[in-house]
């Protein structure tokens, strides 16, 4: 079983990659099953064609002695089984540890012996790396991580600090990280800056997903860019980042840059802004 | 002494507004305070024209009995103090828990008693509403909160969840919503939208921040409106709004819309992006 998380900030594109990827890999014959890890429970969206229960509320509404795979197990387009971990009541908790209770549950449940997927992918929220939402690298979860990144200074922050904590856990040899997916769509897509990043913290880059009005448009019907448009030539780019990302065996322990390092990125990722402002 | 916070989703103008809305109230005369609680602590940058150490760094590196006020206060712009409380080292700890550790400190070391400031503006991280970002509504830092939101769904979706928080508290007298701050920098500006979703939650609009390159210019050279371009239009905006929100004796406790409210948003929304994009 190949298991691997996706991690990056919210609204940059990792549910967008998790959805493609994971109908990429169905369509070649492979069982997936995805878990969302954000408690906004939106991951599974494009698969699904709308929303789902998450085991969080399924939990809470039924108890967990009464919950049974198929309330919180769904499948979706091309097969892929989905599952969303959802969230704990706003303003109370941990956010982070209710994503592992859920995961916890799927165990309890036998979701991965019954369904035998030969492919997992976490999609999971990385605006806070605080301990919560670090659970699932510190719990080895998966083997390898892949963070999500646009040239913007905000994403590469967080990717940087997702760095961090792979660092920390990863030290004690529990997970490592399996490279950066270069989203371009944001106000700067300067390649070069990534390559730039990405050598700081020892890593590589996985595939360059462009800006692309064909995925939104799909986004916009609740579907993948691979169910939308599966002749689209942006298809075959999550194609490829797909096959990139499952073969893969190349991982690292990350360098995460210095706030120095970081602070020269933004500069000139505001120089490049400034240009096209002035 | 006059005390508010800002909630709102990562990277939608949180601490553009903060920063302008600091400045306006210093020009005005009054001795203001920014307290930025987001672990990114980057909220009192363009007050500084860079970053400053934080709360939660220099407590690392010093020890609490050797911290002074001088250490975690600076003087930005037009003499407004600015602190950042700073985040917990990635993948450990709770970031909300790290805030409240900062403003307790301020407290010790007798800030708001020896500043003696008119107004104090917490800036605060709102993607997550676990415990530890609500630990600001329960532990009532403040009277009042305001939320910054775009036209974007998950904006929207973060501004319900901070009204989720408040109502929790709120009920329990500590805490109220003041209003919507609604920024207009999002791919679809549609302010009945906003009207409605105001409307949905029981509170009012406090003024609207319209899309301007010249904020965008102003940021990049890390300095507020108010500051690059004081006789803007778009710099009296902020002046306004700066005071509406000091002046503002309205408060309520929310109503937060249902899923299936939000989902009624997000389908208005999503209709505007779709005949933008086609």
């Amino acid at each position: 079983m190949r298991k691997f998380c996706i991690y990056g900030k919210g609204g940059i594109g990792k549910s967008t990659n998790v959805g493609n990827m994971a109908a990429a890999l169905a369509e070649d014959g492979k069982k997936v099953l995805v878990v969302g890890c954000d408690p906004k429970a939106d991951s599974t969206r494009t698969l699904m064609h709308g929303k789902i229960n998450t085991v969080l509320d399924t939990f809470r509404d039924k108890g967990p002695e009464y919950m049974k795979i198929e309330d919180i197990v769904y499948e979706g387009f091309n097969g892929v089984y989905c599952v969303e971990s959802g969230g704990p009541e706003p303003g109370v908790g941990c956010a982070g540890r209710g994503v592992i209770t859920a995961v916890d549950m799927l165990d309890r449940l036998g979701v991965y012996d019954q369904l035998k997927p030969d492919v997992v992918i976490y999609d999971i929220l990385g605006d806070v790396v605080c301990g919560g939402f670090a659970m699932p690298l510190q719990k080895k979860l998966a083997e390898d991580v892949y963070i999500v990144t646009t040239c913007d200074p905000m994403a590469i922050y967080a990717a940087n600090n997702i760095c961090k904590g792979i660092k920390r856990y990863g030290n004690r040899g529990k997970i490592a990280l399996g490279g950066i997916i270069y989203n371009g769509r944001s106000v700067v897509d300067e390649p070069e800056i990534i390559d730039k990043f990405v050598e700081g913290i020892n890593s590589q880059v996985m595939g360059k997903v462009p800006m692309s009005n064909i995925i939104t448009k799909a986004e916009l019907r609740k579907q993948t860019t691979i169910e939308y448009a599966p002749d689209s030539e942006i298809a075959n780019k999550f194609r490829e980042l797909a096959n990139s990302i499952y073969e893969n065996k190349k991982t690292t322990i990350p360098t995460p840059l210095s706030e120095q390092g970081l602070d020269e990125l933004t500069e000139s990722i505001e120089e490049l802004v400034r240009r096209k402002y002035e």
